[in-house]
């Protein structure tokens, strides 16, 4: 299994997310963009990120494609941070994120609830789902490789042991 | 909208979250656990991390809940590190942002597919949906206080733009 793991973990993806999303102040700005933050010193004073750091960030994420820095329409010696599409698509992520948190990591419910702009509804759990729609665990999920075979190796048997 | 921002994050679970998962190393181990790795060996030399970081990132997670260390049944001398429930219910946020990186940071799609053990078939991208099953992007969240007011507050009109 070991063997077959270093294709698995070759082919990944993950890593590559991670470079560009898997630092906690990342998280955190794009938090802030997605609650409307849109200026330097807002993200300063709403996340209580040090000046330097921000900065560093806010680079990082525009190099990578997540924001763009733009100047504003009314004045542009002004500058804002606004979401790209890229951006946008990390939503699943940072929501799924989120609810674990919500469930694991804070005593009660939070108070403000994720809802859907167009009904003010709280929205679903984010969860996985196969191809017809049945809902998947941990458990249920395995690597397939272009060979046909499975990682784990067990998955078929008892990987929920 | 500033202000209410404040009453957003200050409730809000997500810090707790990434103060127990926002770290690179944090989620390359939770993805070598997914894939069944269970001793400190395999973890060290399929992710190729330093020794002491690993000792330490293990430590972290076993103390957040999210992995148990125990003796092997085998062979009590010998240590392993399985996932709790904490760790799987972590599935939609770690194959959330795989599926990201699969399509924003690799040029072709990776070549293992994440699959159902049961008919080996590839699963869903996961997404945001509404109470009643609607798909929703980033565009259509909101939060909602518990006063009803709306965080951004131009949320239902042109959040997207």
């Amino acid at each position: 299994m070991i063997e077959k793991l270093d294709e698995v973990f070759e082919e990944c993806p993950f890593p590559n997310a991670l470079e560009a999303m898997g630092e906690r102040w990342s998280f955190m700005i794009l938090r802030g963009a997605i609650s409307g933050l849109k200026h330097f010193e807002e993200f300063q004073s709403n996340l209580g990120i040090a000046r330097n750091i921000l900065a560093n960030r806010l680079t990082r994420l525009v190099e990578k494609g997540i924001l763009l820095r733009e100047p504003m329409s009314c004045d542009r010696r002004k500058v804002e941070y606004r979401m790209t599409q890229k951006a946008k698509e990390l939503a699943p992520m940072m929501v799924a994120l989120r609810q674990w948190g919500e469930k694991w990591e804070c005593c009660a419910h939070s108070k403000p609830q994720l809802c859907d702009t167009r009904d003010g509804k709280p929205i679903k759990p984010v969860k996985i789902f196969a191809h017809d729609g049945r809902e998947l665990a941990m458990e249920d999920l395995v690597w397939v490789l272009p060979n046909g075979s499975r990682v784990p190796e067990d998955a078929d048997k008892t990987l929920a042991a």
